[in-house]
């Protein structure tokens, strides 16, 4: 996926989310992040094994479409801390139905945690 | 995207979902059909112009997964209806929940109908 802020395919808002975040990885990085995940070697030793450049693409392009931001908390080399923005957490819906779609109807997968469902994106963020 | 049944990454739901339906296009003919349409020109004629070879790949892949099944309604040559089961009804409030997440969050798209944010599943195939 080119890292820069997508060309959208129609004005359809379903559409137009999908140019953003329609892909396999993007929205397990949101759900790292849902969980403190918050560095490069976090995101990294998550089960699915995200490959690094396919990690660093999308941290670009999460951050370019306003989804995440960085800080800098190490210089010597430079280390960055990702945390979701408010448009990041409001992603959190989209995150639940979608667990618990495949709950209901992928029975090879496993059961969404309790505090995951009720989860709220006004807590993910400060600020909010 | 391979037209057989995915390889999970993992047991998480999310994850799950993702290697099921986590690309730009699938979730658009899942919108399709909640439109009533049915047919692959039907398809072909959305405003976001899928290819044809993406079209034909994810149909197959949607009906391997279990989202839609296809009826013949034409014998010479062969054609094909498409419709979602319950499975794939199901997916409509991760629809909503994304065309309410980039109508708050992108400019540049445009506003879900209210026939569609109300919609229900159940009201989307016979025999849910």
């Amino acid at each position: 996926m080119n890292a820069n802020i997508p060309n959208y395919r129609s004005e359809c808002p379903l559409s137009t989310a999908l140019d953003v975040i329609g892909d396999k990885w993007s929205l397990l990085i949101v759900r790292d992040m849902c969980m403190n995940k918050a560095r490069y070697g976090d995101f990294l030793s998550s089960p699915e094994g995200i490959p690094t450049n396919i990690l660093a693409n999308r941290l670009r392009r999460l951050e370019v479409t306003g989804i995440i931001h960085k800080k800098l908390y190490q210089t010597k080399p430079l280390r960055y801390e990702y945390s979701l923005t408010t448009k990041g957490a409001n992603l959190l819906p989209v995150l639940q139905q979608l667990a618990i779609w495949a709950h209901q109807h992928v029975p090879e997968c496993g059961v969404p945690p309790e505090w995951f469902l009720s989860a709220k994106p006004e807590n993910l963020v400060k600020n909010y």
